[in-house]
């Protein structure tokens, strides 16, 4: 949103001159169906994950040009008198179908298919992408992590290394994904995502010592809390910190050096202390490799920043948006057309699509199956397509809860391969029937 | 900013609990400095260039705790009663210093440097981390990419391929770096960045043919327009366009396939035509090399997208915020003390820094030098930071027109080798005194 709480600015100039031909041509109101897919996962990728329905939602439902917005459209001529009034009156009155938030998708999966006029639709392309290509490689990073954490707990703490708003969608994207909290305080006010954190280096540098530091953070935090023992020297400070805090000692974190040596150093320091309940949190350059490699060190959590909101290597998912069907006019009953361009390596395939996953008899995902037209109902194939919204209201909404437990449903369901750290191809192959 | 307009909350849970452990020892009132500098380039960068300077201003001034940011942090416990109340009075109120927006940075340059309490000042870490790696980022390899394109005009349309919010600093950061316009809406109605755009292949695809599609537009939008040439076969395209635009066509875009020999043959194609005053725009997957690449084609501007809005390789970069002096107690007069920690592979430099850009005679950069005190003016080193804060109100305040003509001169007068494509070190050492 911009500061007067507006999205309908956050969008491609070409949407708005398109918007304006069409009006122009009488097209504009002709019936349509635009679809977003990703023609391929991101190098190496086994499958994707859908992030951002829920946020794209509520964004839509914000969609509208203020005065502001349209004064800055008029003074800066970038649409017509006509376009303007349309504009004005804007509000998407169409439906929207989704995979589910937390789904796992692959090349080719129709992950949110919209349904209205062309220029009602067209208008919602570049927020739509903005949202999906974003939240989904934020999601579908912090899945293979969750996956290689082997269920020890992954906290993420990137706010500091993207955009202040991206970050906020990148906190909700990871909690969805399985992390089991986030350092962002407005995540946690906006979304109900669980917030934690407790020091930096800062706080021991700014006491007159390491001592004065931690007595300080415990007489305040509790002894519950994490002390951050890397800012002089690990094994004085392991010392130090449990002759204050005694066994009750939460966690201490590490967050440089050889994190798998040091980890195990510090349990058997923590353990001859009598400090076996003490938790080690490791932090400091991890991805999901990293992560994979310390399952063997005495680690009890990881806290993962810069990996997490830049996709590990993949900060976008080329997720596109395209028109694949039409009316050819406007009279009721017209029926709508596949169309597809045929740029060079850039082909897309026209008309509406279905989708549903086939599951083998032991409930294992085998393929992304891709339909036409709406498919039969059958034993071992589920429907991937949620309705969101019908005519312009939302009607699919969910909390990143409910988003939450979906995707750890449908990793359950993913054949083992998908789940393998190494790079491959995509884990399902998708059948266009 | 969240919905409410504030920004108090995008923001990491610890730098709140510091504060909260701080005012209970009492050093939370210790007179402070942090430092924001980057340890290294993004690999194989030869400089960096400072972005997110006016956004960061902006946001400060709007850091506030409002009721529903102390309500979320009160019902969910983030910090004590005391910690709520000196929130709820929080307005920072010390000085800043920084490196002028669109300014070149090299690995130790103190771009930000922020003097106030340290409980003021922690405070603002998240935040500003958040804004310079991210606009940072975008910045530097945006000036890569002007560099690159050897003055034809480059176009902003990365949008659709980050956070809806990343891409209008994204938008503004390629602006302020040199691209010539952008497709981002808000980003023009925000920081009067020039926006353009005309269709893309759904407006063709909507029409009945692709001359329906062309006659529409050209009616609308006018001949100086864009035509959009690849939806189904160029040449074909080309003639409808030159034919029923005449040589008053402005531009076609092609945006797949060879770039640099379908640009030739339309080039020739258009000619032939008569329509030798169109120019021709290529899109798709460009980045600084193939921008580079494409210098010998007849080519008239570039649209970058996902390259420009994902740092080209480097999303983020690496800043970071460090105590680096703080005052034993409260009285006034107390010398500040340089801080450092001493952490395995990330060692920080402690005590306040001054920076100035030495120029050999011809005026060429040929050091960065870093002082631990006010150096004395000279001839041929030209000072770096710039005063932004004082005593909590902003004095530093520019457009981003005013960063952009600082940006060009800046480069004018970086060394040759810092402008190659090719992976280099750092073009500048780094000279700490």
């Amino acid at each position: 949103m911009n500061e007067h709480g507006g999205s309908a600015l956050l969008t491609d100039h070409y949407e708005l001159t398109m918007v304006q031909a069409a009006l122009h041509s009488g097209a504009a109101a002709r019936p349509s169906v635009f679809e977003m897919f990703a023609r391929r996962l991101p190098e190496g990728r086994r499958y994707g994950v859908v992030g951002g329905t829920g946020r794209f939602l509520d964004l839509v439902e914000r969609f509208r040009f203020r005065t502001e917005d349209l004064d800055f459209l008029s003074d800066n001529g970038v649409v017509d008198e006509t376009t303007l009034r349309w504009l004005s009156e804007y509000r998407f009155s169409g439906n929207v179908w989704g995979y589910g938030e937390g789904e796992a998708y692959f090349p080719g999966s129709p992950i949110l298919v919209v349904e209205g006029t062309f220029a009602e639709s067209v208008l919602l392309e570049t927020l739509a992408l903005s949202v999906f290509n974003h939240d989904s490689a934020i999601a579908s990073a912090a899945s293979r992590m969750v996956v290689a954490s082997g269920g020890r707990p992954l906290i993420e703490m990137g706010s500091r290394r993207t955009h202040e708003g991206a970050a906020v969608a990148a906190a909700r994207a990871a909690y969805m994904a399985g992390f089991a909290t986030s350092s962002n305080l407005e995540a946690g006010r906006s979304y109900g995502v669980p917030t934690g954190g407790t020091a930096a280096h800062a706080f021991t540098l700014l006491h007159d010592s390491e001592r004065h530091a931690f007595t300080s953070q415990l007489d305040s935090l509790g002894r519950g809390t994490t002390l951050l023992v890397d800012t002089y020297d690990v094994e004085r400070a392991v010392r130090t910190a449990v002759d204050l805090a005694g066994p009750e000692l939460g966690a201490v974190r590490i967050d440089s050096g050889d994190l798998a040596a040091t980890a195990t150093r510090v349990r058997a320091q923590l353990d001859s202390l009598g400090a076996s309940d003490t938790r080690i949190v490791v932090t400091g350059d991890l991805d999901e490799l990293s992560i994979q490699a310390l399952a063997v060190a005495p680690v009890d959590g990881y806290g993962v920043g810069t990996s997490l909101v830049t996709g590990s290597g993949a900060p976008t998912v080329s997720l596109v948006y395209k028109l694949v069907a039409r009316a050819r006019d406007l009279a009721a009953g017209t029926p709508l057309e596949p169309v597809a361009k045929r740029s060079v390596g850039k082909p897309s395939r026209g008309g509406r699509k279905w989708a549903m996953r086939r599951l083998d008899d032991k409930g294992i995902a085998i393929a992304e199956e891709v339909f036409p037209h709406v498919p039969e109902a059958a034993v071992n194939v589920r429907p991937l397509l949620r309705p969101l919204m019908a005519d312009g209201e939302v009607i699919g909404r969910e909390s990143v809860h409910e988003a939450r437990e979906r995707h750890r449903a449908v990793v359950a369901e993913l054949p083992e391969q998908a789940l393998r750290m190494s790079r491959g191809e995509a884990a399902l192959p998708t059948v266009f029937h």
